[in-house]
Protein backbone atom coordinates (compact mmCIF):
# COMPACT_ATOMS: atom_id res chain seq x y z
CA UNK A 1 0.00 0.00 0.00
CA UNK A 2 1.37 3.42 -0.64
CA UNK A 3 2.01 6.36 1.16
CA UNK A 4 -1.23 8.11 -0.15
CA UNK A 5 -3.65 5.16 1.09
CA UNK A 6 -1.66 4.62 4.53
CA UNK A 7 -2.85 8.45 5.03
CA UNK A 8 -6.20 7.58 4.12
CA UNK A 9 -6.49 5.07 6.29
CA UNK A 10 -5.23 6.88 9.11
CA UNK A 11 -7.75 9.82 7.96
CA UNK A 12 -10.30 7.52 8.19
CA UNK A 13 -9.75 5.84 11.87
CA UNK A 14 -8.73 9.04 13.53
CA UNK A 15 -11.00 11.64 12.07
CA UNK A 16 -14.07 9.24 11.74
CA UNK A 17 -13.76 6.93 14.65
CA UNK A 18 -17.10 4.59 14.04
CA UNK A 19 -15.19 3.59 10.87
CA UNK A 20 -13.06 1.49 13.54
CA UNK A 21 -16.18 -0.15 15.41
CA UNK A 22 -17.39 -1.03 11.18
CA UNK A 23 -14.06 -2.45 11.16
CA UNK A 24 -13.62 -0.16 7.50
CA UNK A 25 -10.35 -0.92 6.06
CA UNK A 26 -8.80 0.52 2.90
CA UNK A 27 -7.58 -2.21 0.48
CA UNK A 28 -6.16 -0.61 -2.69
CA UNK A 29 -6.16 1.73 -5.66
CA UNK A 30 -5.37 0.47 -8.65
CA UNK A 31 -5.96 1.38 -12.00
CA UNK A 32 -7.66 4.65 -10.26
CA UNK A 33 -10.00 1.92 -8.28
CA UNK A 34 -10.54 2.59 -4.54
CA UNK A 35 -11.52 -0.32 -2.89
CA UNK A 36 -12.46 -0.65 1.00
CA UNK A 37 -13.63 -3.27 2.90
CA UNK A 38 -15.06 -4.31 6.10
CA UNK A 39 -16.25 -7.50 8.01
CA UNK A 40 -19.71 -9.04 8.20
CA UNK A 41 -19.14 -10.03 11.56
CA UNK A 42 -19.39 -6.77 13.10
CA UNK A 43 -21.97 -5.25 10.76
CA UNK A 44 -24.25 -8.31 11.03
CA UNK A 45 -28.34 -7.51 11.17
CA UNK A 46 -31.08 -9.48 12.13
CA UNK A 47 -31.15 -11.38 9.14
CA UNK A 48 -27.37 -12.96 9.46
CA UNK A 49 -26.76 -10.48 6.71
CA UNK A 50 -24.64 -6.98 6.16
CA UNK A 51 -26.94 -3.84 8.04
CA UNK A 52 -27.87 -1.67 5.28
CA UNK A 53 -26.45 1.14 7.36
CA UNK A 54 -23.13 -0.32 7.25
CA UNK A 55 -23.16 -0.42 3.75
CA UNK A 56 -24.33 2.95 3.06
CA UNK A 57 -21.43 3.79 5.15
CA UNK A 58 -18.67 1.86 3.64
CA UNK A 59 -19.46 2.87 0.07
CA UNK A 60 -20.18 6.55 1.14
CA UNK A 61 -17.08 6.52 1.98
CA UNK A 62 -15.53 4.82 -0.61
CA UNK A 63 -16.47 7.61 -2.71
CA UNK A 64 -15.70 10.13 -0.09
CA UNK A 65 -11.76 8.42 -0.36
CA UNK A 66 -11.96 8.26 -4.24
CA UNK A 67 -12.41 12.56 -4.10
CA UNK A 68 -9.46 12.59 -1.19
CA UNK A 69 -7.27 11.31 -3.70
CA UNK A 70 -8.05 12.87 -6.50
CA UNK A 71 -7.60 16.44 -4.25
CA UNK A 72 -4.65 15.09 -3.17
CA UNK A 73 -3.30 14.46 -7.00
CA UNK A 74 -4.42 17.96 -7.35
CA UNK A 75 -3.19 18.77 -4.46
CA UNK A 76 -5.73 20.96 -3.67
CA UNK A 77 -6.55 21.05 -0.03
CA UNK A 78 -10.00 21.14 0.21
CA UNK A 79 -13.19 19.70 2.65
CA UNK A 80 -15.35 17.29 1.05
CA UNK A 81 -19.54 17.12 2.05
CA UNK A 82 -21.67 14.47 1.19
CA UNK A 83 -25.05 16.26 -0.38
CA UNK A 84 -27.19 13.62 -1.17
CA UNK A 85 -27.11 9.87 -2.27
CA UNK A 86 -29.78 6.97 -3.75
CA UNK A 87 -28.85 3.54 -2.58
CA UNK A 88 -29.96 0.00 -4.12
CA UNK A 89 -29.82 -2.71 -1.67
CA UNK A 90 -29.58 -5.74 -4.72
CA UNK A 91 -28.91 -8.45 -2.77
CA UNK A 92 -28.20 -9.56 0.57
CA UNK A 93 -24.52 -9.47 1.87
CA UNK A 94 -23.92 -12.59 3.73
CA UNK A 95 -19.87 -12.84 3.90
CA UNK A 96 -17.27 -9.99 4.18
CA UNK A 97 -17.76 -7.10 1.95
CA UNK A 98 -16.37 -4.83 -0.21
CA UNK A 99 -17.19 -1.30 -1.84
CA UNK A 100 -15.15 -0.22 -4.81
CA UNK A 101 -15.80 3.37 -6.48
CA UNK A 102 -14.02 3.72 -9.68
CA UNK A 103 -11.61 7.65 -10.44
CA UNK A 104 -14.54 9.96 -12.18
CA UNK A 105 -13.19 10.70 -15.61
CA UNK A 106 -11.16 12.99 -16.46
CA UNK A 107 -13.89 15.49 -17.80
CA UNK A 108 -15.17 15.64 -14.40
CA UNK A 109 -12.16 15.92 -12.58
CA UNK A 110 -10.89 18.76 -14.80
CA UNK A 111 -14.25 20.62 -14.43
CA UNK A 112 -13.73 20.29 -10.78
CA UNK A 113 -10.45 21.32 -10.50
CA UNK A 114 -11.67 24.33 -12.93
CA UNK A 115 -14.82 25.27 -10.92
CA UNK A 116 -13.08 25.00 -7.14
CA UNK A 117 -10.17 27.56 -8.63
CA UNK A 118 -13.02 29.82 -9.87
CA UNK A 119 -15.70 29.44 -7.20
CA UNK A 120 -13.89 28.02 -4.52
CA UNK A 121 -16.55 25.21 -4.39
CA UNK A 122 -18.10 22.76 -6.72
CA UNK A 123 -20.12 19.57 -6.53
CA UNK A 124 -19.02 16.55 -8.23
CA UNK A 125 -21.34 12.80 -8.68
CA UNK A 126 -19.63 9.16 -8.01
CA UNK A 127 -20.81 5.81 -8.29
CA UNK A 128 -20.16 2.93 -6.13
CA UNK A 129 -20.70 -0.47 -5.61
CA UNK A 130 -20.90 -3.14 -3.08
CA UNK A 131 -19.36 -6.54 -4.07
CA UNK A 132 -20.35 -9.18 -2.08
CA UNK A 133 -18.94 -12.81 -3.70
CA UNK A 134 -18.38 -11.09 -7.24
CA UNK A 135 -21.91 -9.80 -7.53
CA UNK A 136 -22.83 -6.43 -7.29
CA UNK A 137 -24.94 -6.34 -3.73
CA UNK A 138 -25.57 -2.48 -3.69
CA UNK A 139 -25.18 0.44 -5.84
CA UNK A 140 -24.82 3.76 -4.85
CA UNK A 141 -24.92 7.61 -6.51
CA UNK A 142 -23.35 10.56 -3.99
CA UNK A 143 -22.96 13.93 -5.10
CA UNK A 144 -20.50 15.53 -3.06
CA UNK A 145 -19.51 19.09 -2.13
CA UNK A 146 -15.84 19.90 -2.55
CA UNK A 147 -14.72 23.31 -1.15
CA UNK A 148 -11.36 24.64 -1.29
CA UNK A 149 -9.51 25.59 2.24
CA UNK A 150 -8.28 28.71 0.59
CA UNK A 151 -7.02 31.06 2.83
CA UNK A 152 -8.13 34.78 2.05
CA UNK B 1 -41.61 3.36 27.76
CA UNK B 2 -43.74 0.85 27.03
CA UNK B 3 -43.24 -3.03 26.51
CA UNK B 4 -43.17 -2.77 22.60
CA UNK B 5 -40.41 0.02 22.78
CA UNK B 6 -38.19 -2.03 24.78
CA UNK B 7 -38.82 -5.01 22.65
CA UNK B 8 -37.46 -3.09 19.85
CA UNK B 9 -34.75 -1.46 21.94
CA UNK B 10 -33.57 -5.32 22.48
CA UNK B 11 -33.91 -6.47 19.07
CA UNK B 12 -31.68 -4.00 17.52
CA UNK B 13 -29.55 -4.14 20.42
CA UNK B 14 -29.11 -8.10 20.09
CA UNK B 15 -30.05 -8.36 16.26
CA UNK B 16 -27.85 -5.08 15.03
CA UNK B 17 -24.80 -5.07 17.82
CA UNK B 18 -23.62 -2.17 15.73
CA UNK B 19 -25.81 -0.32 17.08
CA UNK B 20 -24.27 -0.31 20.38
CA UNK B 21 -21.02 1.52 19.15
CA UNK B 22 -23.39 4.29 17.36
CA UNK B 23 -25.01 4.83 20.30
CA UNK B 24 -28.96 4.25 19.18
CA UNK B 25 -32.05 4.21 21.38
CA UNK B 26 -35.40 4.05 21.23
CA UNK B 27 -36.40 7.33 22.61
CA UNK B 28 -40.36 7.45 22.03
CA UNK B 29 -43.36 6.24 20.23
CA UNK B 30 -46.27 8.67 20.83
CA UNK B 31 -49.20 9.83 17.91
CA UNK B 32 -47.46 7.02 15.87
CA UNK B 33 -43.91 9.01 15.89
CA UNK B 34 -41.30 6.59 16.24
CA UNK B 35 -38.12 8.48 17.25
CA UNK B 36 -34.87 6.86 17.68
CA UNK B 37 -31.97 8.82 18.58
CA UNK B 38 -27.60 8.99 18.99
CA UNK B 39 -25.09 10.99 20.15
CA UNK B 40 -22.97 13.14 18.57
CA UNK B 41 -19.68 11.72 19.85
CA UNK B 42 -18.99 8.31 19.02
CA UNK B 43 -20.38 9.49 15.40
CA UNK B 44 -18.26 11.84 15.19
CA UNK B 45 -16.55 12.91 11.74
CA UNK B 46 -13.07 14.90 10.08
CA UNK B 47 -15.80 17.93 10.15
CA UNK B 48 -16.50 17.59 14.10
CA UNK B 49 -20.18 17.17 12.50
CA UNK B 50 -22.00 13.82 12.63
CA UNK B 51 -20.83 11.15 10.05
CA UNK B 52 -23.18 10.78 7.01
CA UNK B 53 -22.98 6.61 7.09
CA UNK B 54 -24.17 7.29 11.31
CA UNK B 55 -27.19 9.76 10.73
CA UNK B 56 -28.19 7.19 7.20
CA UNK B 57 -28.09 4.17 9.88
CA UNK B 58 -30.23 6.27 12.68
CA UNK B 59 -32.81 7.21 9.88
CA UNK B 60 -33.02 3.52 8.18
CA UNK B 61 -33.50 1.69 11.45
CA UNK B 62 -36.31 4.75 12.38
CA UNK B 63 -38.06 3.57 9.04
CA UNK B 64 -37.55 -0.43 9.83
CA UNK B 65 -38.31 0.47 13.39
CA UNK B 66 -41.71 2.09 12.32
CA UNK B 67 -42.83 -0.53 10.23
CA UNK B 68 -41.75 -3.51 12.60
CA UNK B 69 -43.93 -1.74 15.44
CA UNK B 70 -46.83 -1.73 12.58
CA UNK B 71 -46.26 -5.02 11.87
CA UNK B 72 -46.53 -5.88 15.65
CA UNK B 73 -49.67 -4.01 15.99
CA UNK B 74 -51.22 -6.17 12.92
CA UNK B 75 -50.37 -9.15 14.66
CA UNK B 76 -48.32 -10.56 11.23
CA UNK B 77 -44.99 -12.22 12.20
CA UNK B 78 -42.91 -10.64 9.07
CA UNK B 79 -39.10 -9.90 8.16
CA UNK B 80 -38.52 -6.12 6.68
CA UNK B 81 -35.50 -5.62 4.92
CA UNK B 82 -34.47 -1.90 2.72
CA UNK B 83 -35.10 -2.07 -0.99
CA UNK B 84 -33.59 1.25 -1.64
CA UNK B 85 -32.96 4.73 -0.31
CA UNK B 86 -32.70 8.72 -1.42
CA UNK B 87 -30.93 10.61 1.50
CA UNK B 88 -30.59 14.56 1.33
CA UNK B 89 -28.02 15.89 3.81
CA UNK B 90 -29.37 19.25 4.29
CA UNK B 91 -27.74 20.63 6.86
CA UNK B 92 -23.89 19.22 9.09
CA UNK B 93 -25.49 18.11 13.12
CA UNK B 94 -23.05 19.83 15.44
CA UNK B 95 -24.49 18.00 18.54
CA UNK B 96 -26.99 14.93 19.56
CA UNK B 97 -29.53 14.16 16.95
CA UNK B 98 -32.56 12.42 16.78
CA UNK B 99 -34.87 10.66 13.63
CA UNK B 100 -38.33 10.47 13.73
CA UNK B 101 -40.37 8.21 11.58
CA UNK B 102 -44.21 8.87 11.47
CA UNK B 103 -46.51 6.09 11.21
CA UNK B 104 -47.75 5.23 7.31
CA UNK B 105 -51.16 6.55 6.38
CA UNK B 106 -53.76 4.16 7.58
CA UNK B 107 -54.32 3.39 3.73
CA UNK B 108 -51.06 2.86 3.27
CA UNK B 109 -50.99 -0.02 6.25
CA UNK B 110 -54.29 -1.28 4.89
CA UNK B 111 -52.97 -1.99 1.67
CA UNK B 112 -49.24 -3.68 3.08
CA UNK B 113 -51.80 -6.10 5.09
CA UNK B 114 -54.39 -7.43 2.59
CA UNK B 115 -51.03 -7.60 -0.16
CA UNK B 116 -48.95 -9.54 3.03
CA UNK B 117 -52.46 -12.14 3.37
CA UNK B 118 -52.53 -12.21 -0.80
CA UNK B 119 -49.27 -12.37 -1.34
CA UNK B 120 -47.05 -13.43 1.48
CA UNK B 121 -45.07 -10.18 0.13
CA UNK B 122 -45.36 -6.34 -0.02
CA UNK B 123 -43.46 -3.10 -0.69
CA UNK B 124 -43.62 0.41 1.52
CA UNK B 125 -42.72 3.28 1.16
CA UNK B 126 -41.60 5.44 4.63
CA UNK B 127 -40.17 9.02 5.21
CA UNK B 128 -37.79 9.71 7.91
CA UNK B 129 -36.15 13.12 9.03
CA UNK B 130 -33.16 13.25 11.07
CA UNK B 131 -33.30 16.38 13.56
CA UNK B 132 -30.89 18.52 14.99
CA UNK B 133 -31.58 22.05 17.27
CA UNK B 134 -35.37 21.76 15.92
CA UNK B 135 -34.30 22.20 12.42
CA UNK B 136 -34.33 18.94 9.27
CA UNK B 137 -30.76 18.16 8.95
CA UNK B 138 -31.09 15.25 6.92
CA UNK B 139 -33.84 14.17 4.74
CA UNK B 140 -34.87 10.11 3.65
CA UNK B 141 -37.09 8.39 1.77
CA UNK B 142 -36.83 4.76 1.83
CA UNK B 143 -39.10 1.41 0.17
CA UNK B 144 -39.41 -1.63 2.54
CA UNK B 145 -40.02 -5.06 1.50
CA UNK B 146 -41.84 -7.19 4.13
CA UNK B 147 -42.31 -11.23 3.54
CA UNK B 148 -44.54 -12.79 5.95
CA UNK B 149 -43.41 -15.64 8.19
CA UNK B 150 -45.73 -17.55 7.25
CA UNK B 151 -45.46 -21.44 7.64
CA UNK B 152 -46.58 -23.15 4.40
Amino acid sequence: MNDLLHELQKTLSREIPITRHLGITVVSYDNGSLILKAPLEQNINHAGTAFAGSLNALVTLSAWGQLWLVLKELNIPATIVIQDSTSNYLLPVSNDFSAICHKPEPTQITRLEHTLTRKGKARIELCAQIYSHHEVAMSFKGRYVVSSNHIE
